[in-house]
């Protein structure tokens, strides 16, 4: 698995571990023990005999992995082996290990655990990287940049403009994380079909028992084949990376060296090539840019495995635990990345300007072409607009001298148009003040919502 | 496109036809002269001139899309033909069609409009579906069915708990529906770079206006390449035909000939076969299958385009509006045809007592377990359930029977069980009603849930 | 289906209509009878009746769509029709319509004749694009070019080199479509449960008399539920919109104004924007990355329906058939696009080598340190390399200078170094053309290819 | 990682460990110098020294991954300790090493010779469980067994015409990856820009002797952005999964408790339940169907991946490679587990009969229907029919027993009907021994086929 390692984290790959895994089963089965004996169900001593067995540096994790895959779950083996152990200790509370609960509690809830700590991880880079934006878009203000539609450009704008495009969405994503981890992150207790029998007129009180021991909410009902929360937290994950790719793309664009106008920090040699000592690869964009073109088909399977059969998939929910996992791995792989290269983003403002004055001021054609409809009319404006980019792609001047030079050819149209409106159409730096004051509430706003997400963290 | 109107409804395709999607492009574009006309920034005549040849009927459409195809864009010859015929009759209006707008401002909003529409489509068949689930909850109380994990027999529940697992994640399927929708259907409005800079100072009054005029939620600030809202409301759709698709396997299984304890009416000749005139195919339980199979891979295609270059993407923001529409018609395809088919819905209660009878009452090992071992420990009890297993499986009675049998030959071991709790353990009608008990308070919400919604519809 | 179309073509939209559907169906019955009557199973004058009123002319197919829907499949009111138009005419043919076939026959059996036309159309565009890529192969020879790796420049190769990579696996696809096509584009005839009982000991000779008819092969046996030749197919198509959107993303990247290398032909107003008169967006390419988008999820789904129940499936067949018309679609869309932008493609050769000399020579650091390695040994050629990027990037001049300046400085290093090899190293002529040797026989090789499958075609 | 083990197995996961990884990137960069010291192009005792540290077990392999995850790529740290370690002992040949290859080179054919172990194992299981098949086939002949479609009984059809339809495909897929494997399986060779500049007129010689040493076919070039070969390959595992797929899914619907006719071998406890003693869950299907829902979605991520960037991809190249694995894993794991199912697979002839007989003889309806219309005319036979239908359904008889009543009150009708034939209609058993006709030859061809792959195995 080391090329999946490679596009995710360390941190989130020990989260994610074998051991890990099976100390939360563990956990779930400890809180289910001590919940009964809480209810004076099963005796205290039971509880405590079980409890104090279920740490996983007790169990050979590698066998009980592979005699899980024999038996067809894992909660089998680790259930027997947990079993004889307590027996050897306390033969009576043996009886009580898993009382009432069936397999896919215990590997549900599990799971569950499990993602509430990958949720956190994710969150704190995901503020991170907010916060880097925020910075960035301090530090350079009324700065005029390219707006590019179609990978053509288009017209001027700011910096900071960019900077709110970027950030929008994933305030948005902190926040839908945390609605969807709050409608996800259930207890997940049922017993074999659903019905929790064999708790009898107990059953609720265990449930609100263990969900209180786990620190989750209770959930109405047991959720074995309803799994539209848990795939609707999945699917922000993949909106995140979506967003997130979305970054990652304008990064490798605006990186190019014929652009040159940001570069990511290629400190510690990030980006190094095993053949050409001279480059520095946008590595941060590459595992951003690797997470979106993964996440999609993640989210596809989770989707496709709700379709789970009766009261307990065949199939489907092993294949959705399966695609989980790496969802949560490619995710905070993804938003580690960009907050890593936000943190460090190299700006290069003279690049923007170059751009920009290398277009010929064609990228004022929008507002000329309204001034002259405006003034001139529409059939006057479209024969002369089109004269102007003849002009200018012949090579005969930038689209401003053009115009001039029409006008003074013409002073009956130039009487029509207010005088200084002409200059001050082609005025980069006014063009980027006006479209940057349009952002700025908004970026104020951002910084006022991120406050709410970090004063809750 | 047969086959995919085939697993649609004919209500869906008219609503997303191409002489749809141009009316509401011509909606857009009346709105916005509209709002400039009444903040006094175009004459009050441009704007009744050009709103009054808004209309899709004015045009030929087949020459519109061939048009649209070869220009790249279906706004360029669109607008054309709109200045074209404005200007006929008031050659100034034709100045100030589309003035502050680009290409994908209408085309968004368009789909945007279409989409509230589809939506109230889905749901209302969404809540017809859910309130049908409720009505077969009430008719049918306290009947025992299997409850079947991995595809085999596991315990005895109720129909009243299998309602509820399908009715569950509809409602929230619903609510959700509805809040994303609310965050998702926007005026999309930001001019040739998101800038609106040709409107200048007028720009947020101008938004303001226009969205009004469609009914629409003003955006804070454009959002042509922040598709996460979008794509989240796409997701749902998604995760909407995850839950139908659930409830469709069900239906399917269900209705096998083997089981036989469901069937869709067969009323009007619908589920028939070209070649074997005794089958009635389970239609609804298709198409809603069908559903859960497409709509996966176009979700993953909404999240793969949500990789959008810069200020407007070049093929993915193409590729998502063209895989939307399709994710509207499966959509609501399947809902339509689960809501129809749990209209009709046939019960068979006897085939579902018979189909528990015939498990020889192996569906009471767990409870008959949990007995055995708190009344006799855990190793006794293991070996018990071993022994009778056996015995079941090689035919010598049913479980009950030789449970009885046993204990007749241990006296020691049957002093241990409480008087009558083997009997009781057998019922199948009281571990139904047990089943049921649990379920009926969280029926009762969901038909509150219900009846909110309907309130707001 | 606006948003579909405009990523497809006419041609294909036509091809896939209704009718056209329709039509292919009818040629499946009137060639099934047609085969039962020469071979004398069934009278010559019914197969004369029926198949006379094979004809989609003559019946409503709105209506018949309609039905289809309601019946759950379009043979059944195709079928019903049929029978009481023949009846009409001749009561005892009525008798023989679609007689040992059943639905998915006919249906599987339309959609393969539907496919292998086409097949015919994407071909004739996938050849034109090979021809075209040949031409401009011819064109310019020589041309020195940048490589760019991971988005930033790597290394000089020739145009040359550019144009074979783009070129071998579009052949490649276009050798194995056919051989796709040969396996998959096969008769489907297993009546009802695709034992073909009806017709008894005449099955093999009437399924080979239809498959005669349709000009198809004979499959060993129906396949009903073996969608693995049907997929693997899709599954190429799906492979030729990646090699398609590989070279579209090519395009656009080389097509942006920073970079100006190339261009697609803007002729007949292609590429214009609704509010930017400047704009030449490249149409092409946004097809052909949109179709990269969507053809993964469009395989995705194919592969998803292989799980087909039994002996036909239930949801799974359908939704394979949508889907299917999309493939098709979207691949037709992308490959005609990508043959009329390389058809008009227009080079900068200017640009080409301003953009490697912009490059300061750092385009050679993978030959310099060879070549320093070599001579000087590992940790010297280390050391030095790196006090050349220092300077280069610290704006002290070009690699080329200060590698010469470095050597000047230290004569005993200068000669370990062999006469000529520095200044050779650095030749940007002398490496496009070494590159394009390598790739001169495999240019030769692809025309033979190209000449192979055209003379086929 | 658990739950993506759990659905594979130890053997692939052992050989597509990170040690295995690393040693077969060693293998490439020994077979780098050693085909260059044969030519004479670097000192033999490089090619020595070089060689003989390049073993796994020499290196740290966690901080290998851990620096190649900071660097951007595996191969910089990796190369980076190879050298270090060679200088120690020979400081002339650490200037050979990795010369004139670039990092996707020694990445690219390390998974290639890791895929060509891979392969080999899946190929194993794959032709077995093809043994398997025909072995059942033999035991069983003319059994006759209900064909389903749609889900619903359908005709009779006998036990080896079910496997004809799981063994077909399997077979195919079998030759097919043979096919796909020789075009993909290449050694990847071409330098940091496709170009292989620093070998010089010795590339293809180079090439040549390298391939050699792996015994790998050449390729006509790098295919550094040339995936289509790659994918091809990826794509024949994903619809060997499906192929799989549709067998897991049969199995599992044949193995459910009131259908009966097929049950896994429980042997070793398989299938248990941690909560419900009497459960014997069908985990070789369960395995099966988790795959089918997972690989469409890895061959999709491969397909989006081919959109690669110039002359090396930006992210698309390094998911592609995290997707890889992630295939061969769950195909493994899906052809292991139908191999270990069929091989023990349980059939109940009993079941299979008494399930045809409970359909009342409705499974006759399409041959009934053919001999009426044949021997009465459409009109007649269809009202027959239709009365017939309605008797059975009102429970007053099985379809054989009011077809008799039917003609015995119809004389006129009944002397229309050859004799007997209407009894040989209903006959079970030879409409079984009919349809195994038909698949016996075919049966016996893939027996050839069989025996071909594996005489070449």
């Amino acid at each position: 698995m080391l090329f999946e390692g490679f596009l995710s984290t360390s941190a989130m790959a020990d989260l994610l571990s074998d051991e890990a895994l099976i100390q939360a089963m563990f956990d779930f089965e400890a809180a289910l023990v001590r919940g009964q004996a809480d209810l004076g169900l099963i005796p205290e001593s039971s509880a405590q005999s079980i409890g104090s067995l279920c740490r996983v540096e007790l169990y050979d994790v590698r066998a009980l992995v592979a005699a899980g895959g024999s038996a067809g779950s894992l909660a089998i083996p680790l259930l027997k082996r947990l079993r004889e152990n307590v027996a050897l200790f306390d033969p009576v509370a043996a009886g009580y290990v898993h009382r009432g609960a069936t397999s896919q509690d215990v590997i549900d809830t599990a799971l569950v655990l499990q993602t509430r700590r990958a949720l956190a991880l994710i969150e704190a880079d995901l503020l991170a990287l907010c916060q880097s934006l925020l910075e960035l878009a301090d530090q350079y203000r009324e700065q005029p940049m390219l707006a590019r539609t179609m990978m053509q450009p288009a017209v001027v704008m700011s910096w900071r403009c960019k900077v709110l495009q970027w950030l929008q969405p994933l305030l948005r994503s902190a926040q839908e994380l945390r609605r969807q981890a709050d409608a996800a992150l259930r207890l997940q207790l049922g017993g074999a079909g659903g019905t929790l029998a064999t708790l009898g007129v107990h059953a609720d009180a265990v449930c609100h028992q263990v969900a209180a021991q786990l620190r989750l909410p209770l959930n109405p009902g047991p959720w074995h084949v309803q799994r539209d929360r848990w795939v609707r937290l999945g699917a922000e994950l993949g909106v995140l990376c979506g967003s997130l790719g979305k970054l990652a793309a304008d990064l490798a664009l605006l990186s190019q060296a014929e652009l040159g106008e940001l570069g990511e920090n290629p400190a510690g040699g990030r980006g190094g090539s095993s053949a050409m000592p001279h480059k520095r690869n946008p590595i941060g964009a590459m595992i951003g840019l690797a997470a979106a073109r993964r996440a999609p088909q993640r989210v596809a399977a989770l989707l496709a495995c709700m379709v789970q059969e009766q009261e307990r998939a065949l199939g489907s929910w092993q294949a959705e635990q399966a695609e989980w996992s790496g969802l949560l791995l490619t995710c905070h792989g993804s938003v580690h990345a960009m907050a890593e290269a936000l943190a460090g983003l190299q700006l290069n403002p003279a690049r923007m300007l170059e751009n920009i004055d290398r277009q010929q001021d064609l990228v004022f054609t929008e507002s000329l072409q309204q001034l002259l409809t405006q003034s001139l009319g529409q059939p006057v404006a479209e024969q002369g607009m089109a004269e102007l980019l003849a002009g200018v792609r012949a090579g005969q001047g930038p689209l401003r001298l053009l115009a001039q030079q029409l006008l003074s050819r013409q002073p009956d149209l130039a009487a029509r148009i207010a005088p200084g409106a002409m200059e001050a159409l082609f005025d980069v730096h006014a063009t980027a003040r006006a479209a940057e004051a349009r952002v700025n509430p908004l970026l104020a706003q951002a910084r006022v919502d991120l406050q709410a997400l970090r004063g809750e963290e």
